[in-house]
């Protein structure tokens, strides 16, 4: 389907057909620029403004030197309900992996110490992990806890699961969370980590969590690559 | 506190510091970047890379040639549990306003034609707003209206409340919201809307409504200019 000069919107419109129809499936690599430009008749310009604006939107994305490619489904991730990423990432049918960056005793700041209500400069667990589906990396974080209520903490594996070793073996339950969500930038670092591009968009989730008594027991920042998340949840209505 | 030859992480600590202790207040200008650069005894280049990085966050928006300034409070939002614009944007202590761009009858495409589950090009009602706090813009949206269920709804006065018409003068209900968020970036008209640069990064908020019978009567597509909005959700835990 070509047409004389085709307009960015155009080009966009046909390939979001083509991929929502299956003809373009996950990880196809488009035509080259070159190859596009002659198949809607019109300039390399237009062609890669239209596939900039898809990218911003997540439906393309470009690897260095090697054009350009359909992404992959999101994975949904619903912020009022959030069960374990290996659950839920799975249960959409990718494989997720969990890998440690680092553990470490960090000395808290006046905001953690507030917080978890501890001295400040006193030790606070500290662990980074990236997370990923089917190879994918898609979000960052880093995780602190209040050694107050979870003394040694660190000593234990958490790569795959915190909370199960907070409920597990300290007994701690997730009572209630409190989350705020904001759009912004990945960090150089982040970038790095989720192999994306300096200046990447992304989801920053900060979580606060107490146990039954209202003390903070764990602070999370997580960085998601906005590309492969979707927020997704349903309301009820109270009547 | 200056320092020799700052570093752009440093200056940004700084100036976030000074923000959150209240000595640069919303909306106040800051330095120009020749008069950082003095301050902080580094180049005008550092200077912008640490502005830009703070603009990626929403701390800082730069206004076209009168400079930087310190980004108003965001609006709060939980998604969890919407409740109405003009409502709970007033509890924040902003002055709220809703403003109608537009309303007309569009044909129904595919997508609409399948949700509202009524045929190809029938007529469905379509408004746009914007909505925003204290003479700020915060979002863009469009609101497709199922007539089969809602006849001629678009004689109405919607600019301020649609449920309120839709619940007192149809008497349906709002059963259950199907919500999905995203960032992505504004298209050239919603930036030119909400007063933002092209290519500004918005959250994408897709709103599915079904009444008590499970019909679709109305879908929302809404634009979040970045720096103006926090989605903010409380989670409590089931044990």
């Amino acid at each position: 389907m070509t047409s004389a000069t085709a307009s960015a919107t155009h080009i966009m419109r046909c390939l979001r057909d083509e991929i929502r129809n299956g003809h373009l499936q996950p990880e196809d690599k488009l035509g080259s620029e070159r190859i596009l430009s002659e198949r809607f008749s019109t300039s390399r310009v237009t062609i890669r403004e239209a596939l900039k604006k898809l990218e911003s939107e997540g439906v393309v994305y470009r690897s260095n030197r090697r054009g350009w490619f359909v992404t992959s489904p999101r994975v949904k991730y619903d912020p009022s309900c959030p069960g374990f990423f290996m659950d839920y990432v799975a249960e959409q049918g990718f494989i997720p992996f969990s890998r440690l960056l680092s553990s470490e005793l960090v000395p808290a700041d006046s905001y953690l110490s507030e917080l978890f209500e501890i001295p400040e400069g006193s030790d606070v667990a500290c662990i980074e992990r990236v997370r990923g589906a089917d190879n994918r990396a898609v979000y960052v974080e880093r995780i602190f806890l209040n050694r107050d209520l979870l003394p040694e903490i660190e000593q234990h594996d958490l790569t795959l699961s915190v909370s199960k070793v907070v409920k597990g073996e300290y007994g701690q339950e997730y009572a209630a969370s409190d989350l705020d969500i904001r759009a912004a930038t990945l960090s150089s670092q982040q970038a790095a980590t989720l192999s994306a591009p300096a200046n990447f968009t992304c989801l920053n989730i900060r979580r606060i969590v107490r146990n039954a008594q209202g003390r903070v027991f764990e602070v999370d920042f997580e960085a998601w690559r906005h590309d492969t998340v979707e927020l997704s949840l349903s309301v009820i209505d109270t009547p």
